[in-house]
């Protein structure tokens, strides 16, 4: 069992300095914000979550070996908790659905990557269950923020199907990498990781930042 | 020091199935509410956290051994935190009570697992500091709930009595079992707190579910 | 390596039986708070935790040693994570920010505390980058906190001057601290943490507590 620590190391360093500066660009932006608006500056916590647990993998605290011998850094799912559940109540506030429904688009995103977590630190076949779950919570989230559809505009709707599109390749990295079948290895999920997370997160933020402000200006 | 793991596992696999089936259920359920509602679909979050937490027990991940060799399944009170923070939120907001109250009725069940969590996983004598910080904090969500009752109907005051005898059941539960006293094992201790949680989460989440409609309705 | 576990665990005590005190005496004052008020018996939580925390370290549950041998109880920053976003979110409500900044405000203390609680379980020369990290998130806090200043009164500007100079203590005791360059001993950072725990949560408290009143009374 040889544990090729060092390549993947590089990515996390990479990934770090990214969302570091994303960090900083969004709080600089957040000045120019009207201020009394229920969206709080969320691209700001998003990003530095996220560094947070890029530095966290950068310097290798936190990892399991999978049954090929690849390391697992399984607190990415911890943070992801923290990080998409403030994501997911994002969009659920530009689609204007009511705060009953907001908890639960939260809670099913917190709960998936929860289950992703245990899924993740448990490298024998009993992960599977946590990964069925994890599936089941993703589902129900997906389904709470796209059922009564008529009542947003067309923009909103091509966010949500931004999102369910770049969301749902996590799981199928998750599948293919050393936590899954380890059809790829750490580097390879470090690198597509890091190429979702500034889709999902970055890319995201920076297309939903103007729409803020106009909901704002609607409400 | 023999670990009899066997018996309670299956009694956790029963529960895990109970309580995946309830979460279908009350999803299912959840299509006929009314959409505008304060109170979200918490009826499903309680039983979805309840099934992960009942694989976790199942697949025996997260376990220490009592000084009688008994196995202690501590991981069942840090998911009682979540689920039943949302239940006694639940329970805050069919009694109408104002905000304040239904956070600390919330942040007061929280520290009451959390102190559960830690008088489960700590094996030695120190562990009744915690059962007793529990207790105090035990006793002061029933009071948040139960003080002006004036104000509350008579539907809603039994209710909460329901709640009050049912929940205080969990702390003997735990002093006779193998966390505390030792006067009955594990496997025991599997089965009365699944009959507690069917009754507190499941029977309870029936009764109240068409009273959250009529709540609704009056508001 | 020898490990003096002995001087700094009376310290701990006291402090429990402190913040155990004066979970009580906020509780009893809460009788007399008017109801219907948006800010809840923070004071009762946030005594109630330190109590809870200053027991876990008193009993030295989860530790680790310094590279010069003095113990560091690291447990602290995890229960700072719940009692100090409570302390923000409530000075946030005396100072009438908008909700989106209350948020942020008990989001950044949150992180601050997430971080030194990472900087302080790792004892290589990495935990400098959360101790970075943590500093960053606080300097967030603060801004939030303190931008705007035209729109509040004195009381409430002396009230966060008085909240910056105490808090920013915190991380000096950690540099100089076994946690950091180890210039004092534990016995000694103990002390100065529970000195600080004192005046950031039950000074303010007390003082906090009656202009709670007036905030409710003027609204």
């Amino acid at each position: 069992m040889v544990r090729v620590l060092g390549e993947e190391v590089t990515v996390y360093w990479v990934g770090a300095a990214i969302f570091g500066f994303t960090s900083l660009m969004f709080a600089a932006w957040e000045k120019r914000r009207q201020s009394e608006d229920l969206v709080f500056g969320s691209n700001i916590f998003v990003s530095f979550i996220t560094t947070i647990s890029y530095v966290v993998m950068a310097l290798a605290l936190g990892t399991t070996v999978a049954e090929n011998g690849q390391p697992i850094y399984w607190t990415r799912w911890l943070f992801y908790i923290a990080s998409c559940s403030i994501l997911t109540l994002d969009i659920a506030f530009i689609a204007q659905k009511p705060a009953s429904q907001k908890v639960e688009v939260a809670l099913f995103t917190g709960l998936t990557m929860f289950c992703g977590f245990l899924a993740s630190i448990i490298v024998t076949v009993d992960r599977w269950w946590f990964f069925a779950l994890s599936s089941v919570a993703y589902i129900g989230m997906l389904y709470t923020l796209f059922k009564r559809r008529g009542d947003e505009s067309v923009n909103i709707t091509s966010v949500m199907w931004f999102v369910m599109l770049t969301w749902s390749l996590f799981p199928v990295v998750w599948v293919l990498a050393p936590t899954g079948f380890g059809v790829f290895t750490t580097f390879a999920e470090a690198i597509l990781y890091l190429a979702l997370d500034f889709m999902t997160k970055i890319a995201f933020g920076l297309y939903i930042a103007p729409r803020q402000n106009i909901g704002k200006q609607q409400s």
